[in-house]
């Protein structure tokens, strides 16, 4: 008998029909006598159709009423999901965030977990109930309901998993688990049956959407197991640990790309100790993450510094540019948008030389340009032109995977 | 300065437009320097998309996951509304029933309050915030969420109010307040500015659906006045309270119909002690409320017994009798439901006499037959048939209200 922690996100209990087949897998592991707590999400679009209700009403509604709101779209799916597996003939409750005391920041809209008592639960389980929690929300300091922020699902499910001691946290998503590139993409991407936790953190940070990066990171500190795996297919999907055995040694676990990042170019400011300080300082204060950063020597005395954002991000970044172009010196700022970012992604790499050489060759291969390239212990990027990037996964896919 | 609870039915929040305009309400209640609670119920058709979800998923899901499903309902009113009173720009604070220590019984879909601890609320108004409060629900020794059933947030309201100390609740409905009959049928009929407790819950019970008789009675239990209004017009509506000074004495305060009623008849029952008992005892066993009764000598040696009942209770009372003609030895039973009753109330009653009489004289101008007679200390009802009921009214409030 196991203790198995299950999440489901929200196209998986997006109507009846979704939540009957779902019921039928909780109850199948229950049936064969495992503990099993399950996180659910909000069906579907219930939380756009919040959210759109509320910016009807106003558009700067507090984020501690927008969470009082949002917190009613993960209960409605527990509800239903009991009554589903009530229907099924088994033993089943149902609980909200605060039910579990799941006590958060009070960060609204962004809370983080400070603590899962978890008692409830373990007490529900020892009556042989099989568990709904609702995912994405928590109660803070002032008994008020909170909402964790993107990924919060997930993270739920994986601070569930480490407080109960569970035996493994599955994350049940709309694919079968974790490939080496985007299977829509290159048909020929290979299922990985286990990834370690760095290579899905540097996979989910470049835009392999299958887990979010907080709760991966969560596992990884707690060293709690995850298994990514589809609910319409059942078959076994990636499991995600510390360690992995490779009988058979790759160089890669992945190909990874990012259409969502803007590239932006600070061109001709002064070739002086401390402007690169300056500059990312006063990104950092506005809350604007960089990812790769290049800076070059221009013209005599001057030299350009080049980074990519998270394209939502480039607008603020923008803004605080110009507004200090006075103090930064700067001939202009150049923003584009058309980019994409490709990487490889393996913890093999570091015992394998010339992996960045064999992608680059892929790329020139496929007559692709590099604008930019970083590298890490376990990872190798390049910036392209946007209109490339299904391209450049293939060919970089097939050179390695061949 | 005065601390005035208000509740808005759901057709009061139904959409933006309607949330907006109770905002103004609020908020104009809070700028006359009142503090100011307000128990709000769930959006128009929210509920009955929620059952309407539910049963497609389970028709008989338990009563605790239906109650975690309701009570999102109200929720996402308060949370709106929290917003559109922002956007005013006011100090305002949701609350769910938990947060406000809505303690209940554990009956799930039919909670009764048991304590309201209202700390939370306190707080909130000494920091001059304005409190929404979701109605209809609240939490049972489990820790679970529960729903107090029909009628709950009228209920929710006037608890309130009592813990609070208010100094008066007000109801807002869709229309101004209580008339001496229903205006949409009485053309003449009078709005009156103060009715008792005890008028009101007979006409409550007697089909005028303005107030729930379980909140009104638990105003009448802790002398809380009540002030019905609508949330159109703004003007003053209809008190209801302990006793009312009446500068013109009428003799009832209003004339009321209930087309949802059955009449059952048993006939051909042994004329020997003890049927009456058996028969109603039966029925109460099965939960079936009792309204008129008559009982008359059949043929010899006979008796019939003639009752009405809830149209929703007549298939249960139904059943009980057939199940046991045996034991009651009856002849058959005869069930009607084209019939209605009508009824007027009235504290003026028991110090003039005749009210009964000119009731009687008004059906026989109008050429409408009684089927049934009942009377009370402040009410005097006939039952008669269904299609006669309009007519009766207006006959019998002509005769009274001239």
């Amino acid at each position: 008998m196991a203790l198995i922690v299950q999440k489901f996100g929200g196209s998986s209990v997006a109507d009846a029909e979704c939540i009957r087949r779902v019921a039928k897998i909780i109850t199948g592991t229950y049936k064969k006598g495992n503990q099993v707590v399950v996180v659910l999400s909000a069906q579907g679009d219930t939380t756009d159709d919040l959210l759109e209700k509320a910016a009807e009403i106003n558009p700067n509604g507090s984020k501690r009423e927008m969470d009082m709101l949002l917190n009613t779209g993960e209960q409605v799916s527990i509800a239903l999901m009991a009554m589903a597996i009530e229907a099924l003939g088994f033993p089943v409750v149902s609980l909200t965030g605060w039910q579990v005391g799941m006590e958060t920041t009070a960060a609204y809209g962004a809370a983080r977990i400070k603590k899962v008592s978890g008692t409830r639960v373990q007490e529900e389980l020892d009556q042989n109930k099989i568990v709904l929690v609702a995912g994405f929300q928590g109660i803070n300091k002032y008994g008020d309901v909170t909402t964790l922020g993107r990924g919060g699902s997930d993270t739920t499910a994986v601070a569930l998993a480490v407080a109960l001691k569970a035996d493994i946290c599955e994350i049940y998503t709309d694919v079968d688990g974790v490939y080496s590139a985007d299977p829509r993409k290159v048909p020929n991407a290979r299922k990985m049956d286990e990834i370690t936790f760095d290579e899905m953190l540097e996979l989910a940070s470049l835009g392999a959407q299958v887990l979010h990066n907080r709760s991966v990171e969560m596992a990884k500190r707690y060293n709690m197991n995850i298994e990514v795996l589809s609910s319409f297919t059942g078959a076994p999907g990636t499991i995600v640990k510390e360690a992995v055995k490779k009988v058979e040694k790759t160089y890669i676990s992945g190909v990874a790309q990012d259409k969502n990042i803007a590239r932006i170019a600070l061109v001709g400011l002064k070739d002086e100790p401390g402007m690169a300080y300056k500059v990312f300082n006063l990104l950092a204060r506005e809350k604007v993450n960089v990812d790769i950063i290049l800076q070059s020597i221009g013209r005599a005395g001057s030299k350009d510094i080049s980074f990519t954002v998270d394209k939502s991000a480039a607008d603020a970044a923008y803004r605080v540019l110009m507004d200090n172009q006075g103090a930064l010196a700067y001939d202009h700022v150049d923003i584009n948008t058309d980019v994409a970012k490709v990487s490889v992604v393996g913890g093999g790499m570091v015992d394998n030389p010339g992996v960045a050489a064999t992608m680059f060759e892929a790329l020139y291969e496929a007559h692709i340009n590099i604008r930019m390239i970083s590298t890490s212990e376990i990872k190798v990027s390049v910036l392209i032109d946007k209109e490339d990037t299904d391209r450049a996964v293939a060919a970089i896919h097939a050179k390695f995977f061949g």
